[in-house]
């Protein structure tokens, strides 16, 4: 089974198990369509992606590992796409879960799916009980309000912002703890793969701002423009597009080199690049490349 | 240090560990808002009160359950309070969270109540691990979207519900689960301990429902004739309200009866009787009190 199947199987599973046959059937389809709208399961691959990298030794819980952090980031964006925050129509090139459910079930749907996400960990480590806590920590700091993906929106409330903190909250909090997360999930030290996370994670938001200005709608399945749109601090309107690409370059460079030495080395580095190119709009992918090879 | 003492104590450190130094200051705000007010605390301190019954040879796991327990609670009523549910303006005699910090603060602050309870649970019991997963799973499912808090709110969206269903999940879950998390807190088998906090929860329910109908909005530090004005299912609206406190005296007599055999099985049922007259207005509490002693 591939990677991508393990996380669909693994993500179908979750919520079948936490929904169960008596929940309320609003709730349900607005749950399902958060999750299992087709995505690109950055955060959950790459999870594995370490995993496998470490060896792999207990599938299920690296398997409960990668859905638990598609389930909060899924969590996140029905919150984030809310009237209140974005008022975002479409996510996935599908409606957004508010706009298909209302107001009140895309609330419920985030809240259900964070308290999930958790279940779901307790749920895979019955039999291997030391990697609950240390996977519980790594991944409730990455969503959490001191400098996870909650405190990365609350900064989206203030007057003041640092764009680079904001950054490494909204996003690169969930990619360090999806490549830490791999790591302990496999019984090794989580500390050593963070690096490769954060810097993944920050580049995989400078790459959303730079399509965000030069992308088209229809690529990315949800409205361009909005970070003008809403003021938000983004890395092209503090460095112009040519300063967000050399920030993108620096930032993947910085990832690859902090890969810890192990067997799926070369593996893991294709799968960052492809990821990052994959990201980029068409011609804009084409100078990345030319960029690394310089 | 007495119960009310240490679950205070418990939030402020739950909530000072989950924020730390570098949160935004409006979520900081928003969620010290949120908890700290004044309330009840009638589950942590149901929780703390099963707790010592069994011995409460851990605390600090006693009193991390008791706070993780309350800290979901108040993240249901904010979000539970915002305008696409109940809209309501105050809380606790104070402002709603989104009235005081705005909607986004509030589906935020709500967010990483979640997080957090979640969290707290895992960092006071590194020393006793084996504690940790039946506490998440009693109380994440007490919260979630089968049978939980999540699931007692959708079904608010829901054409048809049943309201026994409906006040089971949204009320009487978190109130089953902090009675068997009391218990688990203190190593002891969860289960006998659930139906005291099912029924106390239900009753809890009903009482809340009756002083929407018969009491006064300065004593609930809330509107009154919620129920009604949103169409929400509830006791007095499907009983009356002379059906409604038969139910209510129905309900306690089956918790009390349920406690299992323990040195503090009087201390508890007195905690529980009291409990419910402090709920009731004036005269139905001494009504309450009079069909006891029939």
């Amino acid at each position: 089974m591939d990677v991508l199947q393990r996380i669909e199987r693994a993500l179908e599973s979750a919520i079948t198990k936490g929904i169960g046959d008596s929940a309320p059937p609003g709730l349900k389809a607005a749950v399902r369509h958060a999750v299992l709208t087709p995505g690109s399961r950055a955060r959950p691959r790459l999870c594995l992606a370490v995993a496998l990298a470490c060896g792999d030794d207990v599938p299920a819980v690296s398997d409960a590992a990668a859905a638990s952090i598609e389930l909060l980031h899924c969590a996140s964006l029905v919150h984030d796409d809310m009237p209140c925050f974005d008022d975002a129509d479409t996510r996935r090139g599908q409606p957004t879960v508010h706009r298909a459910f209302g107001e009140r079930l895309a609330v419920l749907a985030g809240d259900g799916l964070i308290v999930l996400a958790f279940e779901n960990l307790a749920w895979h480590t019955l039999r291997n009980p030391e990697r609950l806590a240390p996977l519980l920590l790594i991944i409730g700091r990455s969503v959490g309000m001191q400098d996870g993906i909650v405190a990365g929106q609350a900064w989206e409330c203030e007057t003041e912002v640092d764009l680079s903190e904001y950054h490494r909250m909204k996003t690169a909090a969930l990619f360090a703890a999806a490549t830490e997360a791999g790591a302990a999930a496999a019984g090794h030290e989580p500390a050593a793969w963070r690096r490769l996370g954060a810097d993944l994670g920050e580049a995989y938001q400078v790459a959303d701002d730079i399509r965000d200005v030069a992308g088209r709608a229809e690529e990315l399945g949800k409205p361009v423009g909005q970070d003008a749109a809403h003021e938000r601090p983004s890395a092209t309107a503090e460095l112009g597009l040519d300063g967000a690409m050399e920030r993108l370059v620096t930032l993947i460079g910085g990832a690859v080199d902090s890969i810890p030495e192990c067997p799926g080395r070369d593996q893991l580095r294709g799968l960052v690049l492809g990821e990052i190119q994959r990201l980029l709009p068409g011609e804009l992918a084409a100078r990345f490349t030319a960029s690394l090879k310089d």
